[in-house]
């Protein structure tokens, strides 16, 4: 059997670890698999910053993927154009795609998945989330036969790091994203990690797959961790909580009013501490599945760096050159279930309510009865700070039971329109992520 | 495209859930696979117990594995016989095999391997590791393109459920054995559990899946966890470990001695609290895996339970599909490094040692000189209980730096052998499983 041949695009911290790993592997892959595989080009835009390239380096990505000795392209560039462009011009030469793009995946996969299943090429790409954690095989492949109810996960390391920082040392969020900064956990421009954009890509990757229904950037709620307080992490903390930038992908069942569906969110939210997510820290990601049959089922590792996701690559590009040896292909796309995307309004969540309110008498039942009036039932309130004297302001926190987020979000709104409310300091959302979780952590 | 006809082997608990799950899911997974996944029949010893199979129900497995119309033979028998004759014929026939038999696999799965590749038949066995967590599709596929240097997990959920109620309670291994059997955790003959023999079959399936290299149960080392007392987990936490039965799976480098090879063990070890895998509670198995390039990976979940593993095995009953839908085949046994498996006298590992010994001088001179003589390093050593009358006894606890494991017995032979040693009162290994594990829990 001929060598399999790959064309890589960029080369920047994924993509030399995929160099060398390719290099320094050559004899063990090729044992592995039946064929040898062998780089046939690598496209940069600055060629004479990879000198160790040699020959190999060009600037015309397009001229190395139409090569006719190039079976597959693995695309590390990042970002929509023109890795779409590449790669669906790959894909329609039938030549088979790896890439580690989730912007790209997560806005226009469709095209992608319909460009290789026209050609018959393969389309793999475990690197796009949470970076070595074998996840998105598992999903597709291994519980395949089951049927998924929720996957959440943290996914991004920076705001992990960044939100572990806050809950270790009590600091402030702009003191952390500095640390964060500075010991390169965050970019210099971070706002594709603290405003939540990158998890909700991964998000719509992780939904799509385990719920067989197209999910992308656009259908997910997003917040970020911006404006989280070290006061919010500490009122978690008192209430047995951790804030966490979680993303949920949830498949609901039909009630009253809404079909069968799925929905996709990422904003920061308390976590019981006790929960297997609560105790991952720093830069780790780590990701929680249930199944109706598997039950609950967790993956940890690192999210990020260049040999940890050059290893998720090049598990895909063995994938693909073992397909090739037998003859067959991977996994195609599965959409069959083709599940509504549920509004967030409609999805059901809690809030952690902290109001500053007028210290005097009737304020509560005011502030109860909004609550009431827009159906939303109290799990726990507090009351502190207050004289006792009429004047002045206390701190009032309620914690709901679940709602619809229409109806929590319209209470909060009415609340902060109220005369006795002088300032709502934050609202958070409160997730069990399955009461009934095994402790993982004392 | 024609159906794809399944037909079961065992119908017990987990044979049971996979009868129910292809019932349950036929639409969603003819819709996802692109072909019917159809039970062609079931071989039971007992028909009469499984009304409810009808006409599907037989009690002559050969001839149902013989019948033309059969294409993917499921095993959920156990045990070597008559499931290795079975399978063969099935393999050797060109039908596919899904197998949870990690007795089987761990024993003769080279003779299995051998078959399917004859044939071109799929062999997969994802359940028969840690139930529903899916582990042997990623060692197998996504970290094929990487360096797995180690595979350490607590695999066997009845021995992980008796240590974890030792450790919350207290109770003494007897007690806590009695809970397990009482609660269903433990069966009446529990010795396949204690003994270590499960997770050694484990533990010879996964070296064999990380290392490229035939592993066989013959070749792992194997302690129970019998002799485990209320005293040594007590032990363990004051030094900032807890006590778990762990497969531990290692590539090591060649050294003056030894080429490059491979070892397995299955045996109770000190595990620092903070490890990930030392919160791993009750009845939950965990794996946790170390790669060149992926670095630290973790795997959580149901180890047991009848629904758990029967979606590993509808896992791979959906793999054959879709590689009979595709004209493919699933990856082929991969024994290309063929690494000598190492002696257990030569792994290297940590003692800890508790010793009564004559509570007079020169007692622990002559005891230090005697690691020594063996070249084994002290880490630690703890005297208690002496009344420093020279009359009575006290407790000695050395900890050693790693050494051959034959260097650690020899002097632990010797040293229960002099005159001033009363008895050696427990030796349990240490394990820092990788000291550079980041903590989850705290």
């Amino acid at each position: 059997m001929n060598a399999l041949r790959v064309a890589l695009l960029g080369c920047g911290t994924v993509g030399t670890e995929v160099v060398r790993l390719l290099h320094e592997q050559s004899d063990e892959l090729a044992a592995r698999v039946g064929t040898r595989i062998e780089l046939a080009g690598v496209a940069v835009r600055r060629p004479r910053r990879h000198p160790e390239l040699g020959d190999l380096v060009t600037t015309d990505a397009s001229a190395l993927v139409a090569r006719d000795d190039v079976d597959v392209v693995v695309e590390v560039i990042g970002g929509i154009e023109p890795a779409r462009t590449l790669l669906l011009e790959a894909l329609k030469a039938g030549k088979s795609v790896v890439t580690a793009n989730k912007a790209l995946l997560a806005e226009d996969g469709a095209a992608l998945a319909e460009a290789a299943d026209a050609s018959g090429a393969d389309l793999y790409y475990e690197a796009s989330v949470a970076g070595a954690i074998p996840l998105l095989r598992p999903l597709r492949e291994s519980l395949a036969g089951d049927r998924i109810t929720r996957v959440a996960g943290i996914v991004n390391g920076t705001t992990n790091f960044i939100l572990s920082a806050m809950t270790a040392s009590g600091s402030s969020y702009a003191d952390a994203l500095d640390e964060a900064t500075r010991l390169g956990y965050a970019e210099a421009d971070p706002s594709a990690d603290v405003d939540g954009y990158d998890a909700a890509s991964k998000a719509a990757i992780l939904a799509s797959l385990a719920f067989h229904t197209r999910v992308t950037s656009a259908d997910v709620y997003c917040e970020g961790i911006r404006d989280v307080s070290a006061a919010d992490i500490a009122a978690a903390a008192g209430l047995g909580f951790v804030i966490k930038l979680v993303a949920i992908c949830e498949r609901t069942p039909a009630d009253g009013t809404y079909p069968e569906s799925v929905s996709a969110r990422v904003h920061p939210a308390m976590i019981p501490a006790g929960h297997p997510l609560a105790s991952v820290d720093g830069a780790f990601n780590a990701v929680f599945v249930e199944a109706e049959a598997a039950g609950q089922l967790m993956f940890y590792g690192q999210g990020a760096g260049g040999a940890q996701t050059a290893s998720a690559v090049l598990g895909d590009v063995v994938a693909v050159a073992r397909n090739r040896v037998v003859g067959g292909r991977g996994p195609r796309e599965s959409t069959h279930a083709n599940l509504p995307v549920r509004p967030i309004g409609s999805v059901p969540t809690r809030y952690h309510v902290s109001l500053d309110v007028a210290d005097r008498a009737g304020v509560l039942a005011t502030i109860a009865g909004e609550f009431a009036r827009h159906d939303v039932s109290i799990a726990a309130v507090r009351q502190t700070g207050g004289r006792g004297d009429g004047e002045g302001d206390a701190r009032l926190v309620v914690v709901t039971h679940e709602a619809p987020e229409a109806a929590l979000a319209a209470t909060v709104e009415v609340l902060s329109g109220l005369d006795a409310v002088r300032g709502v300091e934050s609202v958070v959302r409160v997730e069990d992520l399955g009461r009934t979780a095994p402790e993982v952590g004392t």
